[in-house]
């Protein structure tokens, strides 16, 4: 069940010198490579990468499954509300693990566990929705801030709030888990007062890298997804990401990949493709890892780098009818990382039909298990046939076990390629700005005037209107 | 009911002179862009633009009604199959304009049309878990398919031809409604055996530009689209842009900006980001467009010139919890274009709770409307105020008369870009060697051995797998 990493259409002898990556190059960065290993080793040992740790918590894990089979089959509904890291790894196992239309199933398909819904925006017209087809009295939430001050989610989190006192009455705290940090936020001051069941996020670990806190863990065990399962592919991929040569580690080599594609070739676009919709969500989890850890101004030594890497998702075989035309025949700024399925679930027989049509009758004898294969493989040789660098992460199956490998994989991915770019993977200091702006703009006690000038200045009378 | 473009934020006075475009920039394409115009206009007068057209079809828009009448109110399950320009028009359309969670409302509360399903990839779980749910005797299903012999959707018309077939009996043939090329290509023929209806798409129409023709109109009638509103629409926007100055005419300003972002600035990136979930797959069906319109490796004088921006979705607010850090803080490689709405169709009231805590009460007497468009302007602010050139798109509201504005904005943008990079912006080269990989390896009659020595060099015996 090992995740394997092909990166032979990387290289120069495969993509030409020009646009390829050498072997010397990889060899120049074995010394690196090491030194960051080092380093991280010892940040681990000093307690300052624990969500590397989180795999290894296990009563943690009891906690959640007691809980989450106290409460999954009470409810028609299960909805969590929270916003970007706070969301986007429940969302991610959810569509990789359970039935491609769960919400679509009677309840005895879903082994008696609740519809999901996820609010992660302050959309109005997706709330509004949501309240039209979702009974209070049937419904679960978990509301899910590190901070418990982000606005969309609070905002989300007090129209329920007010929705669920006024329908249930007395016992509406039961239909509520907050996942917060650990210290002492302003939300689980307000759980205390309410009465509301609180799951902890440990402090030290931020949003983007807590997958395998509560905040993943949660609401996968309430959708019957095996967290055991997940968290021990986890812990075999720190095993596996254990060697401090990057020859013999494939998270250290892919960053190392990325790290020479954006510095030495200047391609600063990184483009993840699936072969499977299931890995949709997880890519956009992977997404946020990746730009929010790794665009930065600022290096740890405070100069201007203004450094990162963009991600792009494209979905195979989908996006072969979208994106594809660009990457082969479109400008060299770009590298492409497949994710390919050994076996996947199902099969899918394509029945023999219209034979004498030669566009039809091939397909006789073949499945969609094979088409799709056959697609992917067929993509990456036209790449590499036009010289576009690109790389393959290998999955035997999807399920728990290699869901918990890739995740924990990205995740040292990312620190890695921060450590390479000099860059602290863990703070977003330029989401702040618009933060400020927001609370000026909505009259928080403490923001009026802060950034008074500058929105005076840009909302000024404008011209340039067609 | 006019949509705008607020380019304010794209120019040297707000992000300065290093990283804006200057008027003295725009006044030298001034020439170039009434010289487009009078191109554009003869070449559609000669014929050679017919999507332009599709809008004026009254008696196509007559026959979809009706037709979609006739069959909407029989079927529990209305099922497209096809892919790239074959589905993302009627994807983004049902996205826009249907109920946020359309496919679990009760039966009366959709006007009493069926469901909505779309298979556009051959992954073998997703259509192993549609034919879960849907039972063929209350399935409708529109195979759609420009040339009728693209292997994804060829594969699942088989399979669920066998199906509805053996399922149904002698009726199966009501269940299906085929859109394909009104010329005389394969799927044509079987439909005529079949005796199966179909709807036509234009000869000249590629599928990228055919969401106007019965490629998006008949899904969307189904569906309750008021189609006619969306041709309205989409007139009503080629009025505006029968405008040959480009400071008149927000779609030639919006391709101008466009072009010299790329050439002048060397921004490779566009990011769209609209404020409005409803609005994803409008922007998925224009990444498609964008893509694969301009990506391309030859000029029209057969130079290779390798040229193309790369289209980059990132939905408001939530993605300013994962992108947004890049956008502000990374590589000044990017322009950002916002889709801003005027007025959601819901407003939905903040309660006034929890007086006392700071991080909350701010809320009390705001709505989520206010909320999310307060976000767009604070997210814009920050940007300009990193000096990064952004522009927005405003929309009155979201109905079908903005999205056929929309929709029709975009296709004529596109045009323009095109001929601005001096590409074909209506074919696809670069997708047609996959294909021929794809139809060697299935083993399709008469592609055997075109692509083996390709094959067997590429998939030779690999050494760099970790």
């Amino acid at each position: 069940m090992r995740l394997k990493l092909d990166f032979n259409n990387m290289m120069e002898f495969r993509v030409g010198r020009e646009k390829g990556i050498s072997i010397k190059a990889i060899e120049n960065m074995e010394d690196t490579a090491r030194a960051i290993d080092k380093k991280l080793k010892e940040d681990r040992a000093g307690g300052r990468l624990q969500f590397m740790n989180l795999p290894d918590h296990e009563e943690v894990v009891n906690e959640i499954i007691s809980l989450a089979n106290e409460k999954a089959f009470t409810y028609e509904n299960f909805l969590v509300i929270g916003i970007g890291g706070s969301t986007w790894g429940s969302i991610a196992l959810h569509t990789a693990l359970s039935h491609p239309y769960y919400n679509l199933l009677p309840k005895e398909k879903r082994g008696g566990r609740p519809r999901f819904f996820v609010i992660d925006n302050c959309d109005p017209d997706e709330t509004a929705g949501l309240i039209d087809i979702l009974d209070p009295e049937k419904t679960l939430i978990n509301v899910v801030s590190k901070s418990g001050a982000t606005p969309e989610p609070m905002a989300n989190f007090m129209k329920y709030y007010d929705i669920m006192k006024n329908s249930i009455g007395e016992d509406y705290a039961e239909h509520f888990i907050i996942t917060t940090d650990e210290g002492d936020g302003v939300l689980r001051k307000v759980a205390k007062e309410e009465g509301i069941r609180c799951l902890d996020i440990p402090k030290s670990v931020s949003g983007r890298f807590s997958v395998f806190s509560p905040v993943g863990l949660f609401p996968a065990a309430v959708l019957r997804i095996d967290i055991k399962e997940l968290l021990a592919g986890a812990r075999y991929m720190d095993e596996i990401c254990n060697q401090s040569d990057v020859w013999q580690n494939p998270a250290y080599m892919f960053a190392v990949l990325e790290y020479l594609s954006i510095t030495e070739k200047k391609y600063n676009i990184s483009v993840l493709m699936p072969y499977s919709r299931k890995l949709r969500h997880i890519i956009n989890w992977y997404i946020q890892l990746w730009a929010e850890s790794l665009g930065k101004r600022k290096s740890r030594n405070n100069e201007t780098i203004n450094v990162g890497s963009t991600p792009l998702k494209a979905v195979g075989a989908a996006d072969q009818h979208s994106l594809l035309q660009l990457f082969n025949e479109g400008p060299f700024d770009k590298i492409i990382t497949f994710i390919k399925i050994e076996h996947y679930e199902n099969e899918v027989e394509i029945p023999g039909l219209f034979s004498g049509y030669n566009e039809l009758e091939y397909f006789s004898g073949h499945s969609l298990e094979e088409l799709m294969k056959t697609e992917q493989v067929a993509t990456q040789l036209a790449l590499t046939n036009y010289n576009r660098p690109n790389k393959t992460i290998i999955l035997p199956e999807l399920n728990a076990f290699t869901m918990g490998e890739l995740m924990y994989f990205y995740e040292i991915v990312t620190t890695v390629t921060g450590e390479l770019f000099n860059v602290n993977a863990f703070d977003q200091p330029g989401v702040e700005e618009g933060k400020i702006f927001t609370y000026t703009l909505m009259g928080r006690k403490g923001f009026e005037s802060r950034k008074k000038k500058i929105i005076d200045k840009l909302i000024e009378e404008k011209s340039f209107i067609l």
